[in-house]
């Protein structure tokens, strides 16, 4: 390992026993969603300032991108990943956390605290950067509202925190489509970095190619409106509507979409995998 | 690894066993295929539709770019190796599997299967993307359609899916050029990632290392036309010709380029790397 | 490893062992903290530079950027770690040595050579990009200059080596705490890559999600004005102020923030990561 | 490894043994440089052809940036190291093998040889670019010729393929002091990769890690000019010089220093490495 340690004490082995197993894990899950959330929506808030500013629009690039905000999502989760998955298995996203109670064994009477931890992580970050952007977003939110636009739509100060179709998008079938879609292909790059029997996936590397499964589909289709985590999203979207009114769970009825839809998606990408890729016998066959 | 997993039940390895091998390799195949391509031209749609509208252009670098067009490809491969190679071998472009044939003793009659298949991966990764991105393409095509142009162009709707030549590009022999030498170019990154002798390169970087190769020559060459593979040219033509017509195939002669020509480049670039680089005692030499 | 080596001399063994071991230490940490600040502040130069010129500006997004900028510091980071930690530690930052001093036993009386030695690093790297960029840069300041803007401003000759505020931050409060939480982020992605009971850290991806971590707040941040560290800033602004003068550490009250925050906002990340986190039986458990 | 292979046949053991070992080092090398070059110059081609057309100049972040050419050259190097490292070591830079020659026990009759091999890979590469490009760098060097400004400029068509001086960098001595200080730079990072006490380098890891190097120097110098590798700049100069007359190396008095100072520059630098960092006994005393 990078560093070597000094002996450890006795009474530091004491109080780390001390402490309560399903604390830790809550805080564990919290924290993860925290550092996931917390950098990508720092980049987005970067983005969406830089392009809602007549002055800087022309060098938006410079600010900001899908590429980056990807990116900064993808290497958050991985943040996520290394720091709090070793105390509580690294789920970070209620589909994730139901997936493995449905097809791997997680504990159902630990789901509700997962999933409430992990919301509340998102609900943390999105109160953080609303506290250390604050002056600048409410200056956009003031020039937003004075030009008649309101702040919850797509570019509006709102879309930082959480994802709104664009205007043009009326047709919720579409988003339902987009949204599904993606989930399922998400959860099968996690289910295969996953499976003990993949040759492919070092645990060193498995935070990041998870990662970048989220980076990839942000590129592809932020531009047409994603979600793709429950936890993410709820956390955020209650801090929306502190800031920003109902309109945040309203807007052209699109919440459901971006809160649920990730379930069912999930479940479904990750039967494929179970069904069609699953190879326990893999790993016993090359002696692992 | 990464993951403790629980005990599997003898019920689940009854089931494992019970799949025919050739239908889970012939599935992994074309999921590995859908996996490469549905990101790449996620990003490519993302790029195009921002560039082909008046009031996006100006921000198209916050959509999209060669760069991270190769990269969305790049990532694609590593997910196809990563999700399915441990069931198929992981080739997800007929001129591998064929390389395989010739030169490493891959059976010759499961060609035509891992060929179909791969194509048919690239036909659904096609498909899902006119699915999921219908409203904004259809719009497009309206669009390109009333200004005169048509829909197959490069930079057009359809350009979305395969690559065309550039409207001054007439010259055939320079696109066969262009073509033929990329792909050596990324066969022989492939063929050493793949040499067991090669200790440059673990199983868990060889995902990402291969895949870097397409982004590289997507940087460099995509502005002068390329495709680099045979299955996921053809895949998305087809999907293509459905949607804008037979010029899909017709435009400017070129399909044939870009479905054809990376075979034969497939096998000069691996047959200059077996006669020049092949060290099959390195391995040995080295006990590993 | 990937070379073989000659055989070593007792000469070179007599006098490797010659050297005292502090000057070394020393040496590594100032060298370290070369190898991280010379390739960033060298993108913010690149950067500012085509911003700063009306004739570059529309093109700056080639030149440089955000995204550019935070991953320039994130890998000179790694190399940092790569070339100067077997030999120091690879701290490069006080508020590193000052955390291992507090939690990990490292001795106390050495905290002020790396402090000093981290500054000094800093120092050297500005001092070098000043000479390499004084063309441009002298040409630069004369026209802010003539322009009545002075040097010292963000995007400001100055605003190459070390950050300023905005001219619209003049709350002090809210620029503590950006401060604060995005040095808090930091240290406790640091603290699990240097966690030894971390199964997700390998010594060879170390360096990178720890040069990773500092990109994503660059990503996210730098457009409101954040530091990081003690040693890059306070090394950087010395040379600031030898050029620009005695503006580059009172302009509008900022530099205190940018050079003290950072520790303690360490010490509360890292003491989170003890209390919560922290799992010295896991490594005894796993048998590693 | 990732991929299981065949039984090896007595008939490609006697083939393997009878090619002559220098030769395939020579290829090797010459191989090495091309796969380092070709992906670089590409990503410059698509650049600097967009800067330089009028009508996609607004897009040229699209189409490239030093961000993106800095990457491209240093993935290019790590597909150098995979594929032909395991035959000839590895070098791809005359400084490289002059420095291995003087530190580390390289045999110096090797050196012509390797260097000879170096810049003919380069010459290739660029030979292979023209031919690939050549519609589209015609079309431009007949613009820009008939513009008044020739083809050898920054900027121009013969910067496809090397580095020229801003036409206001007249000062000599500054483009010395750009071209050494990057080169020590560089060199240093590759040999803490090469140094086999050093354990934050895996040998998987190291093509990357040496990469990244040209690409930060890249993303930092690149717009103030550097050539950084006599092979690279040397066999791509004779082939501007072939296409675009004499000027390509007498511009500004400049090409002698691409070509030559890399040389001592890198012997400055690993200087500084042996004395300061060398720790021969480290492998030893921990056993790896």
């Amino acid at each position: 390992h990078p560093v070597e340690r000094r002996a450890i004490s006795q009474r530091q082995l004491d109080f780390e026993r001390a402490r309560p197993r399903w604390l830790r894990e809550m805080l564990a899950e919290a924290t993860g969603v925290f550092f996931y959330v917390f950098p990508g929506i720092a980049s987005i808030a970067s983005f969406t300032l830089a392009a809602g500013n007549p002055e800087t629009a022309p060098l938006t690039p410079v600010f900001g991108s899908l590429f980056q905000i990807g990116l900064a999502f993808a290497i958050g989760i991985s943040f996520a990943i290394i720091v709090c998955a070793p105390t509580s298995g690294g789920h970070f996203n209620p589909a994730v956390t139901i997936c493995l109670a449905v097809w791997q064994g997680f504990p159902w009477k630990k789901v509700p605290y997962f999933i409430f931890s992990q919301i509340f992580g998102s609900f943390m970050a999105g109160m953080m950067l609303m506290g250390m952007y604050h002056e600048q977003l409410s200056e956009f939110a003031a020039r937003t509202t004075a030009a008649g636009e309101g702040t919850v739509f797509n570019g509006g100060p709102a879309s930082v925190l959480v994802s709104f179709p664009n205007a043009n998008q009326t047709n919720l079938g579409y988003l339902v489509l987009i949204e599904f879609f993606v989930c399922s292909f998400i959860i099968m790059v996690i289910w295969a970095c996953i499976d003990p029997a993949n040759p492919f996936v070092s645990p060193a590397q498995a935070p990041y190619t998870i990662g970048l499964v989220y980076a990839t589909m942000v590129w592809g289709f932020a531009d047409i409106t994603i979600s793709t985590n429950m936890a993410r999203d709820l956390g955020c979207r209650l801090v929306a509507a502190i800031f920003y009114g109902r309109e945040a769970f309203t807007y052209h009825n699109y919440s459901w979409i971006a809160i649920l839809i990730n379930i069912p998606a999930s479940l479904f990408g990750v039967t494929y995998y179970e069904l069609v890729m699953r190879d326990s016998l893999q790993k016993i066959g090359k002696g692992r």
